[in-house]
């Protein structure tokens, strides 16, 4: 890092001088002021201590790192993020990594250099070392370490929900179908809630997962996986299963299609309950029934806590809040089928 | 604006402590050092010529302001500029104003300060003197000035081309329905492109706008304006128009839900033409009949131009991009539609 020293000697004038130009407290010639002011450009010249007084300063800003913005579920929890955010007198930065793992860690250090005052973090990736974070940090549906607060929706209660849905529904069979995070997340208690709702009604069940992959190429259409063929190869390879869970609506829709495709009816012959209930549903068919989370409560919440954290307060390290169900078109008990027709 | 004998005079020191302290370039007692850099922080002060100096760099960051990212269309356009300012080496800040013009003004003021090289805005609002942005700004569907470059679709072309399939699909009346910009935006070109394709051939035609209202209480679910009650109103007062284009796919997809709930049939009764060809579309039915938008190509041009004005080159003040024609399930020729029975 360079040095008042650096600039005087290169500029060829005496650190006074450079002093003087700094503050602008004494007289300098023009010619002289330009010259150091050019060498300071180019050495990037920062006076270390108004370097470090300035980080001390609250800036009002809260940089959000999402891995996509074109996911409904993430957009709305972004627009209530930043509304939360707004009430309290702070603004957001969002950054989208676009599930790419290079790209966070340089959004991550942009938003540090940026002087933030806090950062808020939805983080498909491992490789960063959040304690590297001097910003005060909240997660959201991931857990990184005691230390670091995470606010997730109840996925595990969510898992639970659905199935005892689709059994209430008549299901014989279920499945669970979705994409498995490469790192630990709390979306994968939805499964384990699938999983104990099941061998506690004695129901056979199925677990479908695809790895979820790196985005290398920047692709939009899907950035984090296929949704059309993973519920390609499930259907296939499980023709008989009477009821799905999927990992999120986006699968659900993709799954109601294919099943379609194929000739099979929803909900009559498969019964499928997604998980997010995201907005964008309104106006289409068929309404998914659905595991909505709370985005609205997730986004404040975190919002609070962060600002908890700015101001030293003691905040609570994991924050689980309520999903409730939806009831759509894509699961309904035989009886109210009939009632239907 | 505080300057460095303020800082001495408050501090009980000289100008020459001050000095030392910033450039940390000579002997400071601990407990002086302290005391200057409290007063510097209370000060907010920042030696002149840096704070002048650090504005000429690079800061390789462009502000992206955005009305809402609910909306696919927008979240969609943001994937595409961050991509392709990742690509040149920059990074983009994204701001929501979330159609609330207190919120617009003040992201851009902060974009200001925080020395983005550019900025890219679509902006539902007129209160705000471009002129000021001393930034190299580029707008999106939305002509602002002769200096400032603006990339839009071919919006008056998408209207003319929807207007022209509805015709073939043996409409005898059209309409037009959808919002209505508060202020000039190339959106309002579609209008006219059905207005002088309807005439040309001697077809009747309406008109139906709802004017779009400032977004009050920040509520997310339709930012801008509540599409089904205007297509209710619509339906009401138009019961007898064979074919529709509508302003966005978000009003073609309300327009196709109240026609189903009244019992029409779509697109045997009603031809429906959405505009803007979201990718969300994708698992839902109906798949609308659409006019896409060039998304990728209009984020991508913005900041080709974006860059080559913070590089001082010459520009193109106006960027019109291709938009083509998508047939789904809710405009087709009454032959294709009896093929399909």
């Amino acid at each position: 890092m360079a040095k008042i020293k650096d600039v005087a000697r290169i500029a060829g004038v005496g650190v006074g001088t450079v002093s003087r130009v700094i503050n602008n407290s004494g007289p300098v010639k023009f010619e002289t002021r330009e010259k150091v002011l050019r060498v300071i450009e180019e050495l990037e010249y920062v006076p270390n201590e108004i370097a470090r007084s300035f980080k001390r300063k609250s800036s009002k800003l809260v940089g959000l790192m999402l891995p996509t913005i074109t996911n409904p579920f993430f957009s709305e929890l972004a627009f209530y993020i930043e509304d939360e955010l707004y009430l309290k007198g702070y603004k957001m930065l969002l950054c989208s990594s676009q599930t790419n793992s290079d790209k966070e860690i340089e959004y991550l250090d942009m938003l540090k250099r940026n002087l933030v005052d806090g950062i808020i973090t939805i983080s498909y990736h491992d490789y960063y070392n959040h304690d590297k974070i001097d910003n005060p940090l909240v997660t959201i549906d991931r857990y990184i370490s005691d230390e670091i607060p995470h606010v997730s929706a109840d996925n595990y209660g969510g898992g639970k929900l659905a199935t005892e849905k689709l059994i209430e529904a008549g299901c014989k069979s279920i499945a669970y179908v979705g994409g498995a995070p490469r790192y630990h997340s709390s979306v994968s208690d939805r499964k384990q809630g699938l999983i104990d709702i099941a061998k506690a009604n004695n129901i056979p069940y199925y677990i479908f997962e695809e790895s979820e992959s790196e985005n290398i190429e920047g692709s939009l259409s899907r950035p984090i996986m296929d949704e059309s063929l993973v519920v390609k190869r499930f259907v296939r390879e499980y023709p008989n299963v009477e009821g799905v869970l999927t990992s999120s609506d986006l699968f659900a829709a993709a799954l109601v299609k294919e099943l379609r495709r194929i000739g099979k009816r929803v909900p009559e012959d498969v019964q499928v309950i997604g998980f997010d209930g995201i907005q964008s549903n309104d106006y289409f068919e068929p309404q998914l029934s659905t595991i909505k989370q709370p985005v609205e409560a997730m986004g404040r919440q975190s919002v609070k806590i962060l600002l908890g954290l700015i101001k030293g307060e003691k905040v609570p390290s994991n924050s689980v809040l309520n999903i409730n169900y939806i009831e759509g078109e894509t699961c309904k008990k035989a009886s109210d089928i009939v009632d239907i027709k």
